[in-house]
């Protein structure tokens, strides 16, 4: 295949495969918890973190593992994305978000087309996107080198608990989990406001990445005092 | 003892370690967990995947710590294993399987000998052995150096509840549970259905593999624009 | 900016975040695990230690990644930051805390301006913020190269649950809690104690730091014998 | 200090704080978790695989962070400790136990001293711990190059839930936890034959490793095929 074509595969199968990882375990974590909602929580937390590790780790080498539109377009403003490619990809991302989520229901054995009722709304939750999104752009601007995929990782895993929203954070997971009206769906009339958050969020954590400037010497460490 | 020896006891005690482990923890946690099968899952999905990070690390260098035929036939495909050792190994594999059984069941004092009553069986619980293996495949393929036994590791636990099947993905794995009517059992009977997934799976983690290409340099990081 | 605004900036924004971390998933633990402390404390936990390793890795290469009165005390002793620049540092850390129960509190449409009525105070409480201090500054201290993101996240993670107190082990991390009705709160009578513990704890992982001496080589490794 | 009262300073006060952090973490688990021991085992759990790493990773250049009598007897076996310092080393240890269990109950103002009353025995329990503790001495005596640490952690949470015992492995932490009536302790009476088990698992450990042999390059990795 061609480079561009694998580019986007990668795209659109990590996409599929994060979102597969996100509703199906949202699931499975619904049906066996009995209603405690902070347990379905923790699992649905755990193979969010373990898989999202993985996928960074698997399609970084191919696409770069972005998964997210924002993502996409902050690589594409910083030069790292061809501006040409960025549609493309960022098609391939929601392509990719709606297959996880029937792939997901197919394996659970739910009717593949559906739609979420979970509204998700106000202005706590947007204020919340607007904040998980801007740390997870702080996050993979500011990694150091090979450390994105176990950051991006740790981080999501803690925004899911942190933030009034669980951190959804990328335009084509709340576009993926509103096929899905289970655990982690989210209702159609409540993305909009949902991605408008996340695009304030992504320009935010670009501007605070350039406030905090290139990194200095400083680390937290044990030298002996001179 | 000889280099093949040294392999097939590697390969046969770790796949007994395994089962052992994710048997073991399996009682434990139904024993503690007072029916709240969300707990349970969490805990056998924790110690799996601690387990799984040690036993690939420890036995890797001695034999690739397979534990899994599919895996040791995908490798004997790809020339790094010999194919006349393909057979022996997979033995190995099945032996210490139902030995790890055997060993959870002293460890708990439950009768050694004994056959799982639980059906797993479906459309939904097939597909999602596929994508388990796929995955599986995948991350053994495509992992960096040295880091796949983190990354089988976390997968695994991600994939113990992303996909509907709890993910076996193995087929040494569905052998050593059908002898182990406990939580994390296996009917005889629905051990062909699993194990004809699992291979398939496997050569559709092999087909994506190779349609992903070689890994080219993209990764999600944080070089300046130009 | 300059160098210095760059510095204290860091600062009050990572402790900012650090607080939102803490404050902010007490707050949805306690919604959603229905009166269970224990699930909630566990999703406390892995949110600050996922939390705290993004953060300690993000700005750490910025300003060292204190986020901690008695760590920049500490390191201001040992030379490692200017004694000019100890108090600035202090006050960005405890502007920050404040913003950050703040922030957790917009995000799950709390009142922002509270306080906690949490009466944290006794010999065991303050023993345990004594023991849990001087362990934070014995892992900050001898903390191998690249390290103390990882073991300060998982060291506090331990502490959460084996000290008394649930391990606070900073007075920025206390009075930013005092403003949060919460979960996480600790009622303002009682931060004084609390700091007080903290402070003869940092000296006393100082002094333990200086018994135990430079390291020498004596791994727990597996060469052969002679 | 001198090298050797560093040593068995190390030695003490890293068993002290290894059994606070189990001691305590099981009080603070048992106390919240109203009665679900699987939730309590979980924090239990996480509690001291965060701890012990940290530990390992501290006082590893050292001491070689044992903490463990049956670790040290085989280290001086294989010339990697002196003979002569194996005594006082592991009196350091059993003295840091009691310690250990006394900060705990210290902490959560219990009373000092006391002795545990829960019995642990029977054959499954032994043979628990013969597993429990070979293979502790196959991951110590076969980690990578700086990988102890991690995947001593990883492997005692796996062996918490796998093993009948919870996986002492430790004669050390025998000897301390007989001193705490809670929920990690184990009755005066019970310890001898947790203690006769853990040297034959040691025994048994040291042989599995002589029988692996030298690590060959076999790696789970993804080289093209020939």
């Amino acid at each position: 295949m061609s480079t561009l074509s694998r580019h986007l595969g990668a795209e659109a199968l990590g996409t599929a495969l994060l979102l597969a990882i996100v509703i199906g375990s949202g699931i499975m974590a619904e049906r066996l918890s009995g209603g405690n909602v902070a347990v379905a929580l923790l699992a649905n937390t755990a193979a969010t973190v373990g898989g999202l590790l993985v996928l960074i780790e698997v399609f970084g080498p191919v696409s770069g593992a972005h998964f997210n539109p924002v993502v996409s377009a902050v690589m594409a403003w910083r030069g790292d994305l061809p501006v040409a490619r960025l549609l493309p990809c960022v098609l391939a991302q929601l392509a990719g978000a709606v297959a996880g989520a029937w792939l997901a229901h197919a394996m659970f054995e739910l009717p593949l087309l559906q739609w979420s009722t979970k509204v998700r709304a106000g202005n706590g939750q947007w204020l919340a996107e607007v904040v998980a999104t801007a740390g997870l752009l702080l996050v993979i601007l500011r990694a150091g080198p090979g450390k994105a995929p176990s950051l991006v990782a740790a981080y999501i895993g803690a925004a899911y608990w942190f933030t009034a929203s669980t951190s959804f954070a990328n335009p084509a997971a709340a576009f993926g989990r509103m096929w899905s009206d289970t655990f982690a769906g989210i209702a159609p009339g409540s993305v909009p406001g949902f991605v408008a958050a996340q695009c304030a969020g992504a320009v935010l954590g670009v501007v605070l990445d350039r406030l905090l400037g290139q990194p200095a010497p400083a680390p937290l460490s044990g030298s002996p005092p001179p």
